[in-house]
């Protein structure tokens, strides 16, 4: 259950910088290389010839060369060359929509006709030299609607990461939901209370006193397909909250594109974008190392609940206010992918 | 095929001692924890709110906190406490009887209303200062009833367990099976015999000379649901066998928990009760330990045992009279399980 | 999808050296086991009176002995003796027709009643001093018939083995099949080309010049089950190339018999039979160390091309002339399985 026609994210250049990449995406194998003049290129994982998977090839020239019979494809999936053989009845590697920006690889599963480069999220903080990045991926066994979840109840925070941003006066402050359009916003505002040691941190690293009470703030926005981008952050109390000058506060930007494996398995991109100190490398660093122990901690919870989810298809879970992000990110979900499937049959009737 | 309305051994009570223990019985996932009062509590290990299990969480003030977010859970099922919530229209977490008796914890998968706690069976070791005993637990990939198999036909361990209580008088001295109601008890008397290194090592433990000929005896006893205890020892030969005064033998109890966690997986609680020396801590642990080594050494050829069964769904396998202790515990298990299915088919019509 | 009434390679005599060895070949488990005077003897893996392996048992004076109750069973599959138990009307374990020749053990797995020693494949290096042969052994995760295209295509060389036995030379010298009778030829000549790493150093090991132009040669030759022999080697350039005077050439046969085990899975035996130094222990040890590194490169390639095919099972693949001896030995396997099934389909209905 996952719309189609969506960008989204699939890897970082790194990860195919030596050798092709492949990855599931979507329940598509695929593989993501490197072709001609640079360019990301997105195909399926499966040689035309015997059916070798073309990530176990290598790149040469900007062609994806099998390796097992060095069946040599184009970028656009069209087959360019066999040692001594004619090459041009050859059908074609079934090419996916991908395209580069910042920093990230997006791919389009659905309908290529229907790939516009411009519905790509505009991030703020992609290519803005006054912002920082550093993020990385987790492998988890779990739909990633469970994850649309976890993001938009923030509530777990005070029990699966006790010890560093979680703090019990955030349960105590009841979140409110609203939907506009597409987007599902979430936002919970704390007022005069003690930074957690995550925060703490981050309040000393921006020079500001640590101990003091604060005004911290939440503010998760799920756009689909299922990218969840929060701001959080903590003022000096009584400086405004959310809206204080930037001398009181320090904030940042959690960002979470899910990208589903299959039914139940998900790649998750995780990171934090700030738009303080942004060309201090070590501090990204620290930030980067901090957020992935952090994030680890969801793992074995939420796999748990997958398998238990899968034991017992018939059971209903409820729905509290504290749901209300997910639940509303589920609804836009089904409609897109209803909207979707009507489409699709519309297509076949016709 | 097992009965439910029966209680079996679930856990002891050190598994839980600092964490809610999560352990699926006759394949139900339960979780285990001390609640108010010290008293142990065995509830389906399903939060009612996202579904996570349970026993990934805490007990505080006496109640289990789901660790996803927070809802507390009661002894009984109901949901006491969430923040920030109001629990009272929350469906409560199904409870499963569990009692602690004898340093077990027993459940009941059954029908609550009929879990009486004067069913759990009277042990004569359980509670007794001149008895000591020691034991363990291990996961087997096999049907509890292979084990049953394995514990009411001694003939294995000659071949099993040939370097420690194993020797080929056993086989030469047939078995005598007699069922009386629901009991099972197969017993094998070995005249004049040398003891075998365990038994000559129990001998010397109690004082006694471990290289004169001896009298041995296995008397198995098959209860249900799955519970084997044996009677085992030896006697130097000439002064009454099992009847012998306790100056001339070595004996104890062996005792076998058999709790099914699927229907080709158990949990095996295994021990070993002795009426000598029981202030001799010591003893127990040795004791404990070389029964571990040689009780570990069915594990391999129960589980290829299943593997083979699974293969051959339809074979017929022989019930010779070394099999009759198991063959006859394996009808009062059915006619159990007919009784049980029979009654649940009467409720539903009614 | 493999013949059953021929002789598949099973195993080598050093596996059950010590003690039976249980192996699945065509589907069925098998135990393996040197019987009364040393002949070898192949079983059912499964002990008729509790379905336990007998492969986790033991042979005593010429019989398989059952490792749980000590059911001892001859090399023809009849129940022999049992401790304390009348043994003649106990069913037999099912034999398969196995014979030990020329370093391997070979069973029939179809009907016992054709399985004729006569057709053992004759092995020219079999038992002749004048040759050597050194070998090992593969799990993998794949159809056979994959191995079989494999072999049939040494096109892969370059790709797959690039630093040892692969050359660019290998895809422009096109190959040549022929079909006779049963078997496939696929051959391919290279003239005047520098050696590749492998052969190089095999040229030096003859005592011949490695850094001078040369003909290389492969005649693979497949015959059913699924046994592929390659006939490989280098001359001096002009000098005959395969029909050249053994004094200006390094030839060798590569061996390979293909053993289903599952549907998705075979045991590869892999080896190389030569005419040269062949009583170099050393020299023998050198090539078939060198050999394994070269055919474990196959391995990764071989089970991902598996995986990709079972999650398109109704994708088609390419036929390109390079395929032509795979293409015809699968033609020459399903002619036989179905000339098999016709002849069951017969006798069921006679």
């Amino acid at each position: 259950m996952h719309p189609k026609n969506a960008w989204y994210v699939a890897c970082t250049p790194d990860e195919f910088a030596d050798k092709p990449l492949g990855r599931r995406i979507c329940g598509q194998p695929l593989v993501f290389f490197r072709g001609e003049g640079g360019k990301v290129s997105a195909l399926e994982d499966f040689c035309p010839h015997r059916g070798a998977p073309l990530s176990l090839g290598f790149v040469r020239e900007g062609k994806l060369v099998c390796g097992y019979h060095g069946l040599a494809v184009a970028p656009d999936g069209r087959c360019a060359h066999m040692p001594a053989q004619r090459v041009r009845g050859f059908p074609s590697v079934r090419r996916v929509p991908a395209i580069e920006r910042y920093g990230f690889v997006w791919v389009w599963p659905g309908d290529p006709a229907l790939a516009d480069e411009a519905l790509v999220p505009r991030l703020v903080w992609g290519d803005n030299p006054e912002w920082a990045y550093g993020g990385g991926l987790y492998h988890i066994q779990c739909d990633y609607r469970l994850m649309v979840d976890n993001l938009m109840d923030l509530t777990h925070e005070t029990y699966v990461h006790a010890s560093s941003i979680g703090q019990p006066e955030i349960e105590e402050a009841a979140p409110q939901t609203r939907v506009e359009g597409d987007t599902v916003i979430t936002s919970r505002h704390m007022h005069n209370i003690m930074p957690p040691p995550f925060w703490a941190a981050a309040l000393r690293g921006n020079g500001l006193a640590d101990d003091v009470p604060c005004d911290r703030w939440q503010i998760c926005r799920f756009s689909p397909p299922s990218h969840v981008m929060i701001e959080v952050g903590v003022a000096h109390a009584g400086k405004g909250g959310y809206d204080a000058d930037p001398q009181y506060k320090a904030s940042s930007i959690v960002v979470d594109f899910l990208t589903p494996e299959t039914d139940t398995s998900m790649w998750y991109f995780w990171g934090m974008a700030r738009n303080f100190k942004p060309g201090d490398a070590a501090l990204t660093e620290t930030i980067r190392a901090g957020q992935a122990r952090i994030f680890a901690e969801d793992l074995d919870m939420l796999e748990a609940q997958q398998r238990n989810l899968l034991a017992y298809p018939e059971r209903r879970v409820l729905s509290l206010n504290i749901d209300a992000g997910g639940v509303q990110s589920r609804k836009i979900i089904e409609r897109i992918v209803m909207a979707e499937q009507a489409m699709a049959q519309a297509v076949a009737t016709a």
